[in-house]
């Protein structure tokens, strides 16, 4: 796998597609997928507030909260604990957004909210296990440096910092403490100097800036897992309940053919792809060229991993017919979960992985 | 103490100002406070969902969830059940809201979505015994047969039904599963068969058209105590959290004299109200009649009682001089708390316990 050299200097990498230049949302060019990781200067960015200007001098991770005992690490520290590595597709939550009819509020990401890096850290369980976690403890807040003040008509919290909490199984089993990504050092848009990963979920809960850990005896209810970042679940036959988004639903995406972009009529066109899902492995991928109607199973190029996508490809016989195109794509994962046709109301602009439907162009060959 | 009829015959009694129709929002005249109980076709009425219309025959209220064996009780099967009688004060979480600036969203009321009534039905502790609660019991779901579909730009819950939900230790301490009110049935608008009375806590708890109990073993988060019924609040240093809007706040209002109603100027006019908070007892009324710069004791006209307001009086020797003069009244509690001189932002638009000014014109007397 290649290892890209992250650049420093170039945080607004041409690479990217701007949704937001201050604070940084940057969308990855999705039709340029190539290797099986995205390299660093072209990884999708998402900041919820301006980027935290930290020293790895003078930062510190402060570990604390009712069932902790209180901890203070510096960057040193930290890179002196056992480091492990893992690759991760993340994938914003709000991706695909641009699909959804009627527009919902948020940045508008078309494909590229989603890439796969190999992250390199210390594991989240080390650090507690150091601070000691007692008897109550349920969650881990994990707390960003970076803040700001959200208003809203009716009321507010205030000035906050990001911030979202993690089960305290999901933070003993696999959720890292990232400084590197793809082997260099996380850049100031990444987090530097230090971000959570925690795989099979969505990026919302991969917090940037890390800058306190703290465990709770009760379910943390932030801003970022009610008001923004949460859904409505039915259960028990009770009237739908406020629940945080966590895992990642299955999906696959098509990188190429390129949205609106034209391939030859009566010819031999790939369609590739990734797929990827937030629990298990992703088994099936099929496509249908031909809006939805009947759908063939695509080819794997990647071996079934944990945590990261699976990219596919299929030889697509396109028709002699010059027009318009409409291709999608859809993943079944080892759960047996698969691809919804629609998009369902309770998840706002969230969690959309419907097949998302691919205008291309057939174009008269030159024969 | 008087114990009005309840009059079936007129749910939008002429008694009340009516802040919206349908479903009924309708407020007490607070000027008109009489007796320490409000009288049933006085007291306000807070409604989310039209009223369901509901068979005393075939009503039932059901009992179960994950921590509780199921149980359905009849109106006859809880009236054969030991009865319970108690007065509380109850107030909307958003009484008063007219007077902030800006404007909140949600029914402007005034200063009467506040009453005093004596209960009667059975405890929710008697029909939790009944029903067997079980380990890890943390809260129980109190829902209404009252139903609608919200909407929302960004995500909506759906068809929903009105739900809160109280901890268990709540529940089994004095929450009341009222089927009277002022020795009457309960009539449509004030919750028949059924209504939940918790003492102590905003009218938002008191769910009416009760249906269903519903015994969790997480906290509840529905909607009307996430998106609705919620406020900020600050812990361990965190950003704020999301919680549920529960026990009343200290509070005095001044009913006479009216607001925007004349006093005689030189003369001596009784200053009016009635005080309540939700933990512990009132213990002291003040009153100002220069706009919160000087402040003088009131003087209580009923007991402290667990639960209920105490109505208050003052003496107020007029100025000569005519013109305007702002009244204001602040209570303090058994538990050290008092009315702070604004409205924190973090409420929206409930909870709103400053001192109100109340405008009052001193008109030059007949002498």
């Amino acid at each position: 796998m290649s290892r890209p050299t992250a650049d420093f200097s170039s945080q607004l990498s041409p690479a990217l597609i701007v949704r937001q230049a201050s604070p940084p949302n940057l969308e990855t060019p999705f039709y340029a997928l190539d290797g099986r990781l995205t390299p660093q200067p072209s990884h999708y960015v998402r900041s919820h507030f301006p980027v935290p200007p930290l020293d790895a001098q003078t930062w510190r991770l402060e570990v604390g909260g009712g069932a902790a005992s209180p901890l203070s690490l510096s960057l040193q520290e930290l890179r002196a604990m056992p480091s492990h590595t893992l690759s991760a597709t993340m994938e914003c939550a709000g991706n695909g957004r641009v699909y959804l009819s009627p527009r919902m509020p948020g940045v508008q990401w078309d494909l590229g909210a989603v890439g796969t890096a190999e992250w390199t850290g210390v594991r989240l369980r080390d650090v507690l296990e150091r601070a000691g976690i007692q008897e109550g403890a349920l969650e881990v807040v994990l707390e960003g440096a970076d803040s700001g003040t959200l208003t809203d008509p009716g009321r507010t919290p205030g000035d906050i910092r990001y911030a979202r909490s993690v089960p305290l199984d999901k933070a003993r089993d696999d959720v890292l403490l990232a400084y590197a990504m793809n082997g260099q050092p996380l850049t100031p848009d990444h987090g530097f100097p230090l971000r959570a990963v925690v795989p099979g979920w969505y990026g919302m809960a991969a917090v940037k800036w890390l800058s306190r850990l703290y465990v709770t005896e009760t379910p943390y209810q932030g801003f970022f897992q009610t008001v923004d970042y949460s859904f409505w679940q039915q259960q028990h036959g009770l009237s739908p309940q406020m629940v945080p988004i966590t895992t990642m639903q299955v999906k696959a995406q098509i990188a190429r053919p390129a949205p609106h972009g034209s391939v030859t009529a009566g010819h031999v066109s790939e369609v590739m792809g990734a797929a990827w899902t937030g629990e298990g492995d992703v088994t099936r991928v099929e496509v249908s060229t031909d809006g939805g109607e009947t759908w063939t199973d695509a080819e794997f190029l990647d071996p079934a991993e944990p945590y990261i996508w699976r990219r596919w490809h299929l030889a697509w016989h396109t028709p002699q017919q010059p027009g318009r195109v409409t291709l999608m794509a859809r993943a079944t994962d080892s759960a047996g979960r698969t691809q919804e046709s629609g998009h369902d109301a309770v998840r706002g602009g969230y969690m959309i992985n419907f097949p998302l439907p691919i205008t291309v162009y057939l174009k008269g060959g030159e024969s």
